[in-house]
């Protein structure tokens, strides 16, 4: 199935320069959906974690952790995640921010599978990466849904990546 | 399945006062986590339209939009989605908060099905129905994964309500 064709670019969103890749026309499409998740499922069997990000690693995350029956785990913007915390601050795209999970949600030795919508800089999965390397597991695999040229991202996450769209510069 | 054991509650978070129910523990479960996304997609079968709230809302509602090959709908806060969009103000339990949907993402006609994971005021959630039905679509059901006593939700939105787990006052 050509996925490419429910993905949708709005420039300067949300700031001038940025060519937002929206996927609202790809959730909206039962079919087009279910076969994503299907796809991914297939790319995480191997996990012993499925973990995903706030808010759009959830919409991807989520539906194979459920359907693979594995375990899925946040990935929270500071102060969302109640009890106590693991926070890694980094900077991104447009600003800066702080990722936390939950002390004691996972395990040292798992094998985890991170699961994101868009691949551009890297910049958050790095620090996914970083705060599930800091408690002892280990990472597998990054899948996204749709991976953007440009942006040297494989040089820095030095990781098994699987994209299921690739989108050229200026598309 | 019970799965009001995966359910932890947190004192005092994120204000004093606010019990918080955390469902951390059910989501790192694979099996409780399929077996609750099979029982929503059960009571969302004759849905058009699958509809969730950012952040939360997504974490139950993508899986059951997809296990049914239905589309799922965001509703975010305000300023993460591009293009136009359809706003709601709203009070909720500790703050204010505006949410949207996309111009045009769903049509006049359809039926909606809205999931969440908490149902306690119903604030959110009365936004959500304001916001479709201004755009024509009509509510079949609101699916929550847990429904909290005491705050008179049901009088509050007039609408057909299903909870798989029910926490009394004091649990």
């Amino acid at each position: 199935m050509e996925l490419k064709k429910y993905i949708r670019t709005i420039k300067d969103f949300p700031e001038k320069g940025i060519e937002f890749k929206d996927i609202s026309l790809l959730l909206a499409n039962g079919i087009a959906l279910n076969y994503t998740i299907n796809e991914m499922a297939l790319l995480a069997k191997d996990a012993d974690i499925i973990v995903g990000p706030d808010a759009r690693g959830f919409l991807f995350g989520t539906p194979v952790a459920a359907t693979l029956k594995k375990p899925f785990i946040m990935v929270r913007k500071q102060g969302k995640l109640p009890g106590e915390v693991v926070s890694c601050d980094y900077g991104l795209e447009y600003g800066r921010n702080v990722l936390e999970i939950q002390k004691g949600i996972v395990q040292k030795g798992q094998k985890a599978v991170i699961i994101d919508d868009v691949l551009a800089t890297g910049g958050t999965l790095e620090a996914i990466i970083k705060l599930l390397n800091s408690q002892g597991v280990e990472i597998l695999r990054i899948i996204v849904l749709m991976e953007l040229e440009g942006f040297n991202a494989r040089e820095r996450l030095d990781c098994d990546i699987k994209s299921l769209i690739y989108i050229n510069k200026g598309e």
